[in-house]
């Protein structure tokens, strides 16, 4: 018997893709669930679902305590495989704790994941946002500094089709978001080497975010500063903090091309 | 034909297990392999390696640029499913950060995965460890004051079969590291309600920690507060940083209690 021809898609795995959005299935809002909601969540038949739940438990990744099933802590090793893969959190961490003292506000470092920002560094000295930011948080990039610039690093056409594939939305009445403004913004960001953003991702918050970049030049992260409106003049904030921002993004882009 | 006869572990779905050893295969030493590299660190044939690459390239999980492998953030989601769902990062996250004003110090909460502990949230004031803190930074909970509060939770036969389990090292000159000596110790912290720990972790290092409890007194997480050896006399550091660390992690198991 002749093997079955080969078929396009063989080669994808179906079970870890499975897998992989039995995790993501947990959230905030479905932090413990019964075998029958992850089926429900996840679109696979309760069946199918025991399996992966049971195998993601024999590996320690979930628990349960015979109805319900959460995630365990041991998750956060996929994530920090990138982390600490990437380099990129362990090189800025010195250089925002310093930034952040020089300027008593936070700092953060971000990476592009499609049409998101994902925080990769943080030092908060204090909340001012309405959620609390960590690790790992996402934010769509159109309406952040830290997204414009990483959105300004882009090929015209990488960026249409980003803002094509974004719901875009005004997040408070300041937020930005047709196409023709975001991309009119995003050529000013391009041409400054900076963007500032004024309570377009949430009322009351400011921030300027500047470019990390690859010994090719490539964008490959932002660092940001952010303060609340409460901290002055948008003009004054603007001046007295970009000459340290950048200052910091070239020792984070020089130390990157020292480890690569 | 009848269907092959069910077999134990039949519901175990290796191809996940596998998928999950390709992505934690990378590190900061592994950052980016070849398809040969990942088939060595993950103990797969290099055809099985290949599907795996391929399905979390196609999954958005991986990027290559053809003969190299890397994680791209959306790894985070993984990890952002286990922070969010838990709760306690974003509950502990603003006390930590009082926390940290007040004393001027560095503070973190931890949970505990098999015999390490896992930060889940940190505010850093600055820089006094040798090596990076983030969520997700693991230390052996045996040499750390969070630790030692998690351990001071469990049953005895629990922390004998923890204890007999983890490779215990004197990492410094003062680091307990027998059996006997780390039963005593957390015996003590048991009684004590609270673990300070003096160079044990790193030379400079001083940690002292307290438990987050549930409603029904269980110990869940811990949390910190560290400073350097410079900050002066360990008795003056214990008597100023316990009664505002014990009302942060009194108020993080009441507010954990209200959102369970």
């Amino acid at each position: 018997m002749t093997p079955e021809p080969r078929v396009a898609g063989e080669q994808f795995v179906q079970s870890l893709s499975r897998g992989l959005s039995v995790i993501t299935a947990f959230d905030a809002e479905h932090a413990a669930m019964t075998l029958s909601e992850v089926a429900v969540r996840t679109d696979l038949s309760r069946a199918t679902a025991r399996r992966f739940l049971h195998t993601l438990v024999e590996l320690g990744y979930v628990r349960t305590d015979g109805r319900l099933f959460s995630l365990t802590p041991q998750v956060l090793r996929l994530g920090t495989a990138y982390l600490s893969g990437s380099g990129l959190p362990q090189i800025a961490q010195p250089h925002l704790e310093r930034l952040s003292a020089e300027l008593g506000e936070s700092t953060s470092a971000a990476v592009l994941d499609g049409a998101d920002i994902v925080y990769v560094a943080r030092v908060a000295t204090r909340r001012i946002m309405s959620v609390g930011i960590t690790v790992g948080t996402r934010f769509p990039a159109y309406a952040t500094s830290m997204g414009r610039v990483l959105l300004a690093g882009m090929t015209s056409d990488a960026l249409d089709a980003c803002l094509a594939a974004t719901d875009l939305v005004a997040l408070t009445p300041s937020t930005l978001h047709t196409p023709a403004d975001l991309r009119a913004e995003v050529a000013r960001v391009r041409e400054n080497g900076w963007s500032f953003v004024d309570q377009e991702l949430e009322q009351g918050l400011r921030s300027l975010a500047v470019p990390v970049t690859d010994p090719g030049g490539r964008v490959v992260a932002a660092l940001n500063v952010s303060a609340s409106m409460a901290a002055g003049d948008p003009a004054d904030f603007v001046s007295a903090a970009l000459p340290p921002l950048q200052a910091a993004a070239a020792a984070v882009s020089a130390d990157l091309a020292h480890t690569a």
